[in-house]
């Protein structure tokens, strides 16, 4: 009889996790089950089709039918899973009609992902209280614009938050972003590298609000306005950008544990504590390569290798995943900004005694025209002089400069080490002296 | 009394060894000799300068007078060094006027670079024969191009045979390129990943034969033209790109060694084997960091590092060179091209046994206007599956992907970690896999 591999949600995780099912067992009955209508869309891409950078929300779909087929897959969409039982492994289900069905499993695969979360305000139950987490909510803000809202305020300054309200002020609205911390983009900056990009954002045209929690959400029945920090900021369309909590409560009620992170505890398998059930994607936590922690990052480069580990141990194979960095990267405007490891911040709530080197240095050869600005802040941890942090912002090449720390991280790179490291040059493409070894230099001056 | 260092050559190396010198010891007398007019100028931007994206060969200048006035160097020019006499620590000098001088050294650094290499060919004693090494060379060829030429013959399809190539086209002249080997940039690229380079430069309108010896220069006094595998190209400029010899007279008439690749032997410490005297840059040989075997490496990168680490021995301090991988890069029209670590062929030739990977990607996510095509090749040692070379061509970030690649190498990352690291990721910068990822996915298989 062939292996029954049942795997719940159709997005990064859920999709890869079939793909590398079917790789590892070419006759494995594999069957994803979604309560959505459009499984396998990029959620990332949400903002930039908002932005009018991509054509059409169903650009964002990386997986068309005819991929499900190719690799013989049984995608049910439009149904929910509303039990498993651990016991007979088996998935209770019910379609969208109301017709349900017991479906049995010899793996299942967990990738409910996460929701919106909204916390709990007063008015928080009004209508017109957009988010954007689905193809759908994307959707519905770009109905929102197409019939006339002409001021937005987004609640929450994080990835988020920023790029839904560059996509709107990019479509004309005038937008307005509250922060709770004092600070924007907490997760992946210090304050002080969050700052010039604040700062960047607001000449742009953004009104940045930080330090001011979320009150109240005013409006009769639909959403209007926001109070916080007691002033009242008033907007066509009120966007929750507050982030995402894990989705659980399916897993919970089978008996499956959680983990520090409140998402669901796995081990570097993907396993669950349940035996043959594995959890993958924004519900899953991880183990954070530095702290050595249970980390929950809720990104899609996580989504996607979770769901080939969990994918190719489903179908009897071995595989491992090897911890997260929270390696993260965005555009906001003409500036790219990245993080990769600890910020100071998380180095403190991790008791690391650290030392951290900033510097200001450019893309390109200084004499050559176009070379753009770039910043680098790296932290690293004073002992044992290892790099375990860095943040970056600038016009190029950031992105990789963020993979290059972050593999120097996951080996262990001293600081040292960094400042004496090989790199490459070409006056249209790079200084002599790479920006990030400038920066490692920095932190040597504090060590010595 | 002060300490006195002496350093012979004022570009990428010797200025940096003086400034890491008078960082190490304030009261130093650092004195910089060199036979040039405009020393510390950059080489690497000579071909930009050429094909008009930078406005003025004087913008290459990156020490300016003031420089040396604010580190207190005592900078000599149009000044050659003679001899270097051990026994007594002294170097004689002679002006261009022919006034000598013995100036006495406590240390002393060799940096007297490279020479343009012209192979023993037939004519090549013919008048008009341009290379691209000095400022002087690039204005000989600017004025050349202002004063009507309309072709070019560029003899090598090295990274400077080809930016030299392209600035020319770029100013309006017909160029071809010759190569004696059946490729383009042999040090950088293997020939599979040469090919569509030379594809594109075809297509951008460069002629490139490549496998053709240069067997005569052929023209009455003046070179007007190159016989290359019995065929006749003619050129109002014949452009010597032959590659580079490191200057090692100097040093071998005063006893200095040599090593295996004929540049001057150095230890980690940049030490030549006389006591006090250090060698740095184009002249000075290094270790490889994968073979550890004697590495010659004529990079902008290496010389400054050299000059850092022999600046700071030589006022006293105590600084280890880690050695090289050749992290090479360049821009040719709008593709970036870079390697770093040893190609197929290096490998063969240092007798390991490999194994490869390549991948063909994109630069955003594939729903992303704009993603550009990139091509990674990885090297892996096949017994450690370590990875020991890279070569990637592509639109973007192709720097920073070297640079990862590099430190990857330095830190011994196997390509299964490679294959499982942490990156980040998000649709108008990159894809959810990165290409390095990928290409170490490629080598997987072949593993298996």
């Amino acid at each position: 009889m062939p292996r029954r591999i049942v795997i719940i949600g159709a997005h990064a995780a859920g999709v890869d996790a079939a793909s590398a099912a079917r790789k590892t067992d070419r006759t494995a009955e594999i069957t994803i089950l979604t309560e959505e209508k459009n499984p396998g869309y990029s959620r990332c891409g949400l903002p930039f089709v908002i932005g009018g950078h991509i054509p059409s929300f169903s650009n964002l779909i990386v997986f068309p039918q005819a991929y499900y087929q190719m690799m013989k897959i049984n995608l049910k969409t439009e149904t929910r899973a509303t039990a498993i039982n651990t016991q007979n492994k088996t998935v209770e289900t019910q379609t969208k009609d109301g017709k349900t069905e017991t479906i049995p499993y010899d793996s299942l695969i967990i990738a409910t992902g996460a929701s919106s979360f909204m916390p709990p305000i007063k008015g928080k139950e009004k209508q017109g209280i957009y988010s954007l987490r689905t193809l759908e909510d994307g959707e519905a803000i770009d109905n929102a614009v197409k019939n006339g809202a002409k001021t937005a305020v987004v609640m929450g300054a994080g990835l988020i938050g920023l790029e839904t309200a560059i996509g709107l002020q990019e479509r004309g609205l005038k937008v307005t972003v509250l922060e709770m911390l004092p600070q924007i983009l907490p997760q992946m900056l210090d304050a002080d590298m969050a700052k010039p990009i604040q700062e960047m954002l607001q000449e742009k045209g953004i009104n940045i609000v930080v330090g001011k929690a979320v009150e109240e959400i005013t409006g009769a029945e639909k959403a209007t306005g926001v109070i916080a920090g007691g002033e009242q900021f008033n907007g066509d369309l009120i966007i929750s950008a507050f982030g995402v909590r894990a989705n659980t409560q399916l897993a919970v009620n089978a008996g499956i544990a959680l983990g520090d992170t409140k998402a669901i505890k796995t081990n570097a398998r993907m396993e669950t504590n349940i035996k043959d059930i594995y959890a993958v994607g924004d519900c899953a936590e991880s183990t954070h390569i530095v702290t050595q922690r249970p980390a929950l990052m809720q990104f899609g480069t996580v989504a996607v290798r979770h769901g080939k580990v969990a994918g190719i141990n489903a179908a009897g194979g071995y595989a491992l995943f090897t911890g997260v960095l929270g390696s993260a990267v965005s555009r906001l405007y003409d500036i790219e900004v990245g993080s990769t490891g600890l910020t100071e911040v998380a180095a403190q709530r991790a008791r690391i005694d650290y030392v951290t080197g900033t510097i200001s240095s450019k893309t390109k050869a200084d004499y050559y025209p176009g070379a753009l600005p770039i910043k680098v802040k790296l932290v690293v941890e004073k002992e044992s002089q290892r790099i375990i942090g860095t943040q970056i912002f600038g016009g190029e090449e950031v992105t990789q400069r963020i993979n290059a720390i972050s593999f120097v991280i996951q080996k262990q790179m001293t600081v040292r080490e960094l400042a004496k490291a090989d790199t490459a040059y070409a006056p249209p493409v790079c200084e002599t002296w790479e920006p990030l070894v400038l920066a490692a230099e920095m932190v040597l001056m504090k060590l010595r």
